[in-house]
């Protein structure tokens, strides 16, 4: 397997994208993309668990209820969400498709729609159909980091990366870009992934596929089921590089490739958290499953308490126990132990058997102070385990998102 | 019913304070103290639902559960919550009841404990002890005030009031005190609160008005279920003021009564949030029951993002719908309506079936910039209801909370 930190969403054989700056947000700044596939796409596509869901997440169920194996178009913008904006905003994201449809020569059930950015604004239709059209005239496989860009909204850089691997009948190639934000409770109109494949793969296979990797990545850095109004993860295979996924071999390369390329992904997200000055894995063990381990993971991953305490590089694990003791599952807390490392998680022990071991404040301190550093806690109580990654919370946080329409 | 914002824990008769500086926190600053009741009290109690749990509250538990009818007297101390400390923080808190039984005059097991303040050290009891000792040689029924700051850590003014309430028997006194601080995951040793009658109730009624009280206060400033490790409540009934509280009308009264103080109490916190500029009141109607109601007020009153968006004078309620839709309850975006207001909840109409009304943006900047104000958030499905108060989320709150040990 080798992995690119470059290219993205095109990477993958017979896909394109445009980008355009139509000013929804500030001027020249790309805003709209149009990635497309002359060959139709199977299409695998998670959404939001959020009761409020925005207008472009309804038309993709609907189209991709009807048609989620001739996909050829995804139709992006950013700066707004189209989200709360009724019967209008429905409209208004049919017409997304329609125009996209139009300059690439689709159908437009064929074209899935993405926004992101202010919820409660109707779209200004006349700049994102100028912006499509522009995006449609100059088309590039050279564009993936320009996509990437142009589904920004407080993001700092872009997100993209693609990774290949060599099945039994040939190289397959994966591509994705992602954007993402608010780090703390991703509630706004915040993840949104793209990702592309050459391979030759059915959608049943690829929903399946897309399902187990964002278990392990896109969900790893999220509160417990807390979602946006916008939350979309595509992925779509076009078999333009005539490889089938067919075997077990393969099938099991596969997902290997796309969990280590959705997982970096994630985490290039975490590492933009707004105001991110820091990058912290937590990881629970000795849970009952796996899933409780995950719930405490989340707890302490999502904590004000905990995320200020790293802004301060301050050890005070105190507040990693408070937040495992409230996330719901039980625990003997005379069997846990806690430990926290820069490479390695068990660098240091801090806590033994429920109480605090003989550690050094001043240790403790150098790894709180790295801009990377691990956290385990261990429960003793069977083989759960899960890992997050986390950033801190700092006043650069609160100064983006206080300011944030202003 | 007469308000009381004066006195505290002392204002019913027969309750006695005293405060010491022993060393814990800084120098001069009030960390120890004493209420005594020369006659037994009966008790009522509400602890943390944390898995993690200090010492004070194991210990309390344990006292109550062989002797809640005869209790004489709390010791507490501020700037160590004695949580995560083993067999030993055990022991220190079992000598703290202890050391205050001995210089009270009553038994160990008359005593019950607070501590609030670091997790995960050892208490210094030499200090403890002394401060103890000197709490005791300077009681008066003038120190309520003292106790409330004494039972201080982030909080930046002490927090106490009483209600005097006529029944049929004669006039019964309610007070108490309680300490705060970090609002947005009250999940460091964070809730304490004392509040004292002297009215002749047996525990069992007690439990059940304390319970009841506390569901419409401390618990609708707080995250769903969220607690800390040392979480307490406790309210102490000595009959001193030879008022039965026996008819169903003087229960209804009493009941009003403490309401009336824990919900003035807990607003103060609120009011005294860590970094708090803001106090707003969330109101969620129109839910299948109570419960979801309360659910979703919770879901958006600890929001990041929503409260970054009031500390900006923000009128982003798309956050606010953001965060209602994740909150685990179904409902349709189709039917909810939203308003703000400053005096009155209903003032000016944001959202109406979902989508926003043409209202102007510098009528809802208005609203957002004061420092009070109202939140309704209406369902269409039902009659319930529920009210929760917030504060908003500022850089002060990341200053403290950064350097809360340094």
């Amino acid at each position: 397997m080798e992995f690119l930190v470059e290219g993205g969403v095109t990477t993958p054989a017979g896909f394109t994208v445009g980008a355009a700056a139509s000013g929804i947000k500030r001027e020249n700044e790309l805003d709209v993309t149009l990635l497309y596939s002359e060959q139709a796409c199977e299409a695998a596509a998670l959404f939001t668990r959020n009761q409020v869901v925005a207008a472009p997440v309804i038309v993709d169920r609907r189209t991709l209820a009807d048609n989620d194996s001739r996909i050829h178009a995804v139709v992006a913008n950013s700066g707004n969400a189209n989200a709360c904006t009724g019967a209008q905003g429905l409209q208004n994201s049919e017409e997304m498709q329609t125009v996209a449809a139009g300059a690439l020569g689709c159908q437009p059930n064929q074209v899935l729609v993405l926004s992101t950015g202010v919820i409660g604004v109707q779209l200004p239709m006349e700049k994102i159909n100028s912006g499509i059209n522009s995006a449609a005239g100059d088309m590039s496989v050279e564009y993936g980091p320009r996509a990437a860009e142009a589904i920004m909204t407080t993001d700092t850089f872009p997100k993209y990366a693609a990774v290949q691997v060599e099945l039994l009948g040939g190289m397959i190639t994966i591509g994705g870009m992602v954007k993402g934000s608010g780090m703390i409770h991703p509630d706004m109109a915040t993840l949104l992934g793209v990702h592309t494949t050459d391979a030759i793969i059915d959608s049943a296979t690829l929903q399946a596929c897309l399902r187990t990797a964002v278990d392990q990545s896109y969900n790893r850095i999220s509160v417990d089921g807390d979602t946006s109004t916008n939350d979309t993860i595509f992925l779509l295979a076009n078999g333009a590089g005539g490889v089938p996924v067919a075997d077990t071999g393969s099938m099991a390369l596969f997902q290997e490739a796309l969990n280590s390329l959705t997982r970096y992904l994630a985490q290039q997200v975490v590492r933009d958290g707004e105001g991110a000055s820091k990058f912290v894995e937590i990881i629970v063990s000795g849970a009952v499953n796996d899933q409780a381990a995950h719930k405490i993971a989340n707890t302490i991953a999502t904590s004000a308490l905990v995320k200020t305490a790293f802004a301060g590089s301050d050890a005070n694990w105190g507040r990693i126990l408070a937040a495992a003791g409230r996330a719901g599952v039980p625990f003997d807390l005379a069997k846990t132990a806690l430990w926290a490392g820069i490479v390695e998680p068990q660098e240091l022990q801090l806590l033994a058997s429920g109480t605090p071991t003989a550690y050094l404040e001043g240790d403790a301190a150098a790894v709180f102070a790295e801009p990377e550093f691990k956290i385990l806690f261990e429960l003793q109580q069977g083989d759960g385990k899960a890992t997050v990654w986390t950033s801190d919370l700092t006043h650069e946080y609160v100064s983006i998102n206080a300011d944030y329409r202003t």
